[in-house]
């Protein structure tokens, strides 16, 4: 890795801190939980972004417009290898409280010697569907 | 595996099969690559179905209105470990040999005793950006 990385210890910390540095709108941990090379990345509706630099600035763009973000999230699913792990989170976005959308993200960690980074967020918005029936 | 399962040796054979039975809209061949459980399917804009009964519904439901659909792929990214894969493709949904959507799927595969099987297909309408900026 060339940059700093955070060191994590598991996925469920990789995981942990990706939802804080989101809903603290932190680039800087955001920075430092992906990996440098072979990393994706879709925001809800968008194309994908492949390089590390494009995907950071990306976040901090998101991050440019808002100084927090209030997110329910749910872990719905999880899969587990010694290397890497995949989680699929259902993330209600709050607007005063009240659910303005919810997204449905497929988020992918793996082992490096430095520990446990991301290397994949793939989020998409659930349309026309009342965020009650989001779980099935 | 309680309901009979192709045999499959690599992840890359998994996704080449996946593709053939979306195209040929087959249910049959569908049902035999999915394993049984921890199973994940995000069709674009939809919640998320978890059910393996309910995944092969779905995508039933999908064939039924059509008899063959036009796909152009492109493997964006993978990542591999021993038993688990994940697969980025970039899906072309062709209409008369014209692109009328492009769909960004995670696509997730793991070994099992019987072989490789798809636990993970999850999907995202590319929105208001030309399919010749799809790859980045």
């Amino acid at each position: 890795m060339k940059k700093t990385k955070l060191q994590l210890q598991t996925p469920d910390e990789v995981d942990a801190v990706f939802y804080e540095a989101f809903m603290r709108c932190d680039a800087d941990v955001m920075a430092a939980l992906w990996a440098d090379e072979d990393v994706v990345c879709v925001h809800p509706g968008a194309g994908v972004i492949l390089e590390y630099e494009a995907i950071i600035r990306s976040w901090a763009n998101i991050f440019n417009n808002v100084d927090a973000a209030e997110i329910n999230t749910t872990l719905i699913n999880s899969v587990l290898s010694d290397d890497m792990a995949v989680y699929v989170v259902a993330e209600e976005m709050l607007n005063s409280g009240q659910v303005a959308a919810v997204v449905l993200a497929t988020n992918v960690y793996r082992k490096f010697d430095c520990g446990w980074l991301m290397v994949e967020h793939h989020a998409s918005l659930v349309q026309n569907q009342p965020a009650g029936q989001t779980l099935q």
